[in-house]
């Protein structure tokens, strides 16, 4: 076998390593909490020895930043700039299909727990929300306001915040992502009442 | 000591012992989370003997549950019916004040621990939030409804959560309750466009 074959092998093999980690502490977290997880939890999920992970990270949740960090998925809206309400809906979409991995769920711990595990929660923001968050339904708004759709001055902090919020509002008290039908709702009857539009379309009753 | 004293006193011991595992239920959860929470600690830092507490409760979680529900408060809202933005403001502010104590934490230690303890969050929504719950702008917006001041269609689920979504959201991002200010930005540029309100005042620009 040749040295270059050997390297791709073993890098090859390094990367199945990794990502077996990651799940690993990204399932383990589910289980045990944050407050439980040790690197002899991870090892054991992962198949791997301690000693390995101790090589590459001081502590589990070390670990568990990175898995977040490189799990996180890049956000992709692409406003069509003729369907605002249809890219504000669809930008609500792909938050909720986030909020279903088990990357979400190990930010939500997180921060959760920020209080007991400050150091933890400001590296989540820098590591991986600064770099690679943004607003979902901010990306459209913006976009729509460049092309002199909507008014760039309504898109105030709280604006930006309308729709994010409510979807976190509804998944924490339903336990449940929101469906599109409570999407659609959170579109029509909060988010384009706010950038002064929408407000002439009946409002069904519930 | 005549009887009637004896029980007296005996009663405001218990009262007053009660008061203090309370609030060493709810330290506790905050100092070592929900998954290291033991009749132990709580004991110990009650004063009191671990026995003591398993002749009233199970396990550790029913303690807590208990003092959350003791401890939470009873709303308070009390609308002019012409002070729609001021009332709404204040509702506000009572929901911030509620988030800075230490049921609200616990509270929501078990929201985000849920899936861990399904039946501890079970429990936690029938016996405190549907018990004692209700939301603050949205018993201000009904008052305003019945006067005939609001166009009622418009509270729909949505709109009666904007307010709670969005000082939820600021408080889990900035890690602090909103400001004065803020609050007022939330009622004037997401609740009062929700209800049809408000477009016609100038939106500050940012």
């Amino acid at each position: 076998m040749t040295k270059a074959r050997t390297e791709a092998r073993t890098r090859r093999r390094g990367g199945e390593l990794l990502r077996s980690i990651h799940a690993a502490v990204l399932a383990e977290l589910a289980e045990v909490g944050l407050g439980r997880l040790t690197m002899e939890g991870i090892a054991r999920r992962a198949g791997t020895a301690k000693t390995s992970l101790y090589r590459r990270w001081a502590s589990p949740h070390d670990v568990l930043l990175d898995a977040i960090h490189d799990e996180h998925p890049e956000e992709a809206a692409s406003p069509a700039a003729d369907d605002l309400r249809g890219d504000l809906l669809r930008a609500l979409q792909q938050l909720v299909a986030w909020m279903q991995t088990p990357t979400a769920a190990a930010a939500a711990a997180i921060v959760a727990e920020r209080k007991r595990y400050p150091e933890l929660a400001a590296a989540l923001y820098e590591r991986v929300f600064d770099a690679r968050g943004g607003r979902f339904t901010l990306t459209v708004l913006r976009h729509y306001a460049a092309h002199g759709q909507i008014d760039a001055r309504r898109i105030t902090p709280v604006v930006a915040d309308i729709g994010e919020a409510l979807v976190l509002k509804h998944a924490l008290d339903a336990d449940a992502p929101p469906s599109d039908e409570q999407l659609a709702a959170i579109v029509d009857e909060a988010i384009l009442p706010a950038i002064g539009l929408g407000l002439d379309r009946p409002v069904t009753a519930r």
